[in-house]
């Protein structure tokens, strides 16, 4: 790392060599559906709770990138992992039935992308060879925590989003393989003085802006760099302020080259999603399940991460509070 | 890091330059009352409530470290912070007011060690070069989300802890000084079925017992190597559960060497808090108030930090599950 500088180099280029997303009804109706490696059909999966389900989703994320990557359990150094829940709960259960260290993340949708630079760093540094990154989001138990149970019917604005029902899981290595975090930038916070908990993607956006400007000039790189922006998740509100404030900012970006995953996963038109998806589980499934696998088939070559999260809670809502955000960016290239 | 263990060396031995604790009315009239360095006499510390409160505590937690280190904000790379507080806000609101990257931590009350192990790979893999590590608890925010209001007057058993109000915060620096972290042993989830949430300190000490015996055999250690094993916080239950678990396991070891952080912050026969105190600024504030002036003076010259975190929320617990726990050990020595 430079002097002043955010962005983290790293020279050893760790390597994603699998990922997995696990979806529900919603996600399998949604455009993204080819990229989920399954579907629960049931939004219980099977469980007495849709906290439990969660959990059920985590885990299942979790072995399916494993075995895509060949690998057991035993052969994890270290599990990163974390989730909207309350203490993180559904993490820290699917930690106890893993043998290896766990560090529970928080970054809320950011969360993905904070593992994943975290991994990196311990790998790059010669603390782990294999590390097992996780996040996972379930609406129903979500919307209870947050705002309301879903079967009180309560109704939403437009710029609101729907957490989404999934769970992204990947491996990264020491070894060598195509696909290589090169690069990341940790967010910083920015609070912008929202105090509407339905509108996170404009609260977002500007914690987006900041971490992309930062990472390209870090690096002294212009978009032209990346095939692909991947933020996440905006939703189509806090996207718009991202274009508008890129923009403002005289960058030069090719807006077509700028996606954000809460619009990707679902079809915000004929889903009721009002302004996209969002969910620890949303930028994790997309990237894992989708992104991923282009990369490894080398359709894009270099892809930019950038996960974002809004740090408020029911508790910071209700006594007034602005809402704290935060971007965390991954380079993700291919070698 | 070798295969096989899951012990971390840091090779260029990041150094805890500062560290600073805050209490309350409380920790002031404890034992380790002379070992902090600003006390709010009020509970709400002039707030509006005691979320608003805890941050308050963090917040002066955080600037008396960084004087101490003769620091300014924009001198630190990574904040590395975590509390009780559901999604984490009394770090994530502190975070707002500093202009570097954040990283929020989850290890319940292992928080503090969770940080410092991060923090210290992270300097030493040259991703920072400056870390802020912090955690906070209050005693009346965490009753009220955990269990009841304290105005409720609830009764409780003897094994329960009481949750300090403290913070705890601690700079690292690449740059050479007295006291420096050697190594770390990042914790893994150990779960024995405990489902009564207050009975933590049993609950965690097969956790503390499983991360000693891990440090020390990769290490190639026995307890003498250490001045001072400080867990935390188990308080009289769970130190007395860890004494019995090492002698059953023959380990040799001198129980006037194996303190806890819980036991060490109040007078448990004078105070109100059975079995001792507990929280995530417990173990920080005896870590950073206590310990690491007395390695700086050189009166002991390496201690085992083991903090110990039950993963669990009220949720959890309401649906009938045991108590995921955790240790992370982090060994400080004198150079």
């Amino acid at each position: 790392m430079k002097k002043g500088k955010r962005t983290w180099i790293f020279a050893t280029k760790p390597s994603l060599i699998s990922g997995a997303a696990v979806g529900a009804q919603m996600e399998k109706e949604g455009p993204m559906a080819p990229s989920f490696d399954y579907f629960f059909d049931d939004m219980r999966a099977g469980k007495l709770s849709f906290e439990m389900a969660e959990r059920a989703f985590l885990q299942k994320a979790c072995n399916i990138a494993l075995e895509k990557a060949a690998l057991q359990k035993e052969d994890i150094d270290c599990f990163l992992a974390g989730d909207l829940m309350n203490q993180i709960i559904s993490s820290s259960f699917t930690a106890r039935d893993l043998p290896c260290s766990y560090l529970g993340q928080f970054g809320a949708c950011s969360t993905s992308a904070q593992a994943l630079l975290v991994g990196a760093a311990l790998i790059d540094g010669g603390f782990a060879e294999k590390v097992l990154c996780a996040t996972v989001s379930h609406n129903a138990s979500a919307e209870k925590q947050f705002r309301f149970p879903n079967e009180y019917g309560i109704q939403k604005p437009p710029y609101s989003q729907f957490t989404v029902n999934a769970a992204g899981a990947g491996v990264l290595s020491s070894e060598k393989s195509s696909v290589c975090i090169t690069a990341a930038t940790p967010g910083r916070v920015i609070d912008i003085g929202i105090t509407d908990a339905f509108n996170l993607g404009a609260a977002m956006a500007p914690a987006a802006f900041d971490t992309i400007k930062t990472h390209l000039e870090d690096m002294a790189l212009n978009f032209g760099h990346y095939d692909l922006i991947i933020t996440g998740d905006l939703g189509r509100t806090g996207h718009e302020c991202l274009m508008d404030m890129l923009a403002e900012a005289k960058m030069e970006f090719d807006s077509k080259r700028i996606l954000d995953g809460g619009l990707l996963i679902y079809n915000t038109h004929t889903q009721n999603v009002f302004s996209g998806g969002s969910g620890c589980g949303c930028s994790a499934a997309v990237l894992f399940g989708h992104y991923l696998p282009l990369l490894q088939q080398k359709e894009i070559r270099r892809l930019l991460f950038v996960a974002t999260g809004a740090l408020m809670s029911p508790v910071s809502m209700q006594q007034g509070e602005s809402i704290p955000c935060i971007a965390h960016a991954v380079s993700l290239e291919v070698m």
